[in-house]
């Protein structure tokens, strides 16, 4: 198994990526081809004394900014890691592909270098987030802002796939992220999928309402890729902002201080539970190949969960198991 | 001043309502004219020693249930306490209406019994919401859920026109919830809105990233009420998982809850600024006349709170400032 790496998307790149690479090959005996500047992974990975030999490198001599257009991944910056590392892929050099780029290079990349399994109208973002009992995925988390009912539906079959052959989850629970649990709740978009997927062979159990989705409201959650978007991002500043207050109740002073002694375990313990960067990225569903999307801030462990990610979509044939599925909901293409 | 209270809305009703009640004649100086079962308000307040002499009491026979659908308000159900009250309101029984009950039916009541205020194209659902700097305005939380260009710059126009006036802010910054701050992020809708709002008079910041409104992004922040409704509903759902979670770490063993003493005068200034008790409830914005929708599960001093942001909203006339600048934005009505 190869995963064709990006070494140079994301904050962190390329050391963070260098060394979650040799994580990647050391503990799930993966091969890795590395895509960016060969001088500079070479000079950062000597720098660092991080052991590079075995994996291939392909050169790429530039870096897809985060400031560029994402429509100018074909043409303008096809010379980026990004847009090399996707031809590698195209060209089979490569099982998959992880990169902590731009997200929206990295959809236009997928969709229009690798492109849409047969029978995929669009390819959503698919996160795996966590929930107070088990992690979730949401999808689409911003590929697609304007989406149809059918386009909802092929979310949602494709994220039933994933949780079921990667995360482990005999029969998804599938929900539209919705306002209420009423069927009647949303814009015409999400009143025209309930119908849709209630005559589905999916595990639609309906509306989740929104308030819920921390608790654990479905496995599979569906939305446009607009609300999908404001759902991760509440997520993740809400999170972010009560974390930050908790942090600076402890740091008060000395006995606040002391108090953290009392429950460092049970803190930590709550932080693992919170932490994406143990499920990995987020994986384009509905593209031809694993495409992984890793987090911009990921650091070495996050970045070789994302290869783990990527393998696992390899091994369990995430890909064929949609291309067989799609056509369960609608068929026409 | 005479507010008008719903005795019989919300979870706690009508003990709550009246302890409130109670207080915001004692702590604000204001008139109170209940609404609702004599007798059982009556019985209530025996059974509980509260001191109801000297509020009104205007007889309605039955109760709005939350299973009801708001459209029946006015007919089936307008012998219901929410009803009679909205009717109190436009009779000029009192300055002002405050109710726990059913949003759906405040917003149906408030329509098309109190009416909007002339060239006021949608009536929107306004929550002062805390954030890690000040407490902010989002709206609309789910009035409206479809909503045009035009209909998002009134509320801006509504939204600024309050924080002023009741929150004391001199030049409320606006912005409209989107996924990116770049002129070009969003739908259709944010993409108008923003061209709109650029030739405001009002202080137009440009877009709120989602990610950052929980760490304070704008004084007035703006959304079509499905993507209001999701923000407040994932702020409240996010915060509520992760309160529950440090709770669960506090609890864990006799080092924890000891340590918690260590903490104790932290949390506690944390929990009052996450309090969105101390800013009243949400209020509805674009109506003839002050209507004030209380949390549900209003206790007596989140319910006597929002009888002051009522009484705030008479004293400041926000209705008559709303009225006068309505047509800054577009003047069609």
């Amino acid at each position: 198994m190869k995963i064709i790496v990006d070494a140079f998307g994301g904050d962190n790149a390329p050391l963070e990526i260098l060394k979650g690479s040799r994580m990647a090959v050391e503990e799930l005996g993966v091969d890795i081809v590395l895509v960016g500047d060969e001088k500079k992974i070479k000079k950062c990975a000597d720098d660092n004394s991080i052991n590079i030999s075995g994996m291939e490198i392909i050169q790429a001599d530039s870096v897809f900014e985060m400031s560029y257009n994402p429509k100018t991944i074909m043409k303008e910056h096809a010379d980026t890691s990004l847009a090399v590392g996707m031809k590698a892929l195209v060209d089979g050099k490569g099982d998959a592909f992880v990169s902590a780029g731009s997200t929206g290079a990295i959809v236009m990349g997928a969709t229009f270098v690798v492109k849409r399994i047969k029978g995929v109208k669009r390819a959503a973002i698919a996160s795996i987030m966590p929930s107070q009992k088990e992690p979730f995925m949401l999808l689409d988390c911003g590929a697609n802002i304007d989406c149809k009912p059918e386009h909802l539906c092929q979310f949602a079959t494709m994220g039933s796939i994933y949780m079921k052959n990667i995360m482990g989850v005999a029969s998804p629970e599938v929900g539209i992220a919705n306002i209420g649990v009423e069927e009647n709740k949303g814009t015409q978009l999400q009143l025209e999928t309930y119908a849709m997927l209630k005559e589905s062979e999916l595990n639609f159990i309906g509306n989740a309402e929104v308030r819920d989705i921390a608790y654990g409201a479905a496995d599979v959650i569906v939305a446009d890729g607009f609300t999908g978007n404001v759902i991760l991002k509440m997520y993740e500043g809400v999170a972010g902002a009560l974390v930050k207050n908790i942090k600076a109740v402890f740091k008060k002073n000395i006995l606040s201080m002391l108090s953290y002694l009392g429950v460092k375990g049970g803190m930590n313990e709550f932080k693992a539970k919170m932490d994406y960067k143990e499920y990995g990225g987020a994986v384009l569903l509905g593209i031809a190949k694993p495409v992984i999307k890793a987090h911009g801030s990921s650091d070495a462990r996050a970045f070789k969960n994302a290869i783990r990610q990527a393998a696992n979509c390899v091994k369990k044939d995430v890909v064929g198991e949609i291309s067989r599925n799609i056509g369960s909901v609608d068929s026409e293409t």
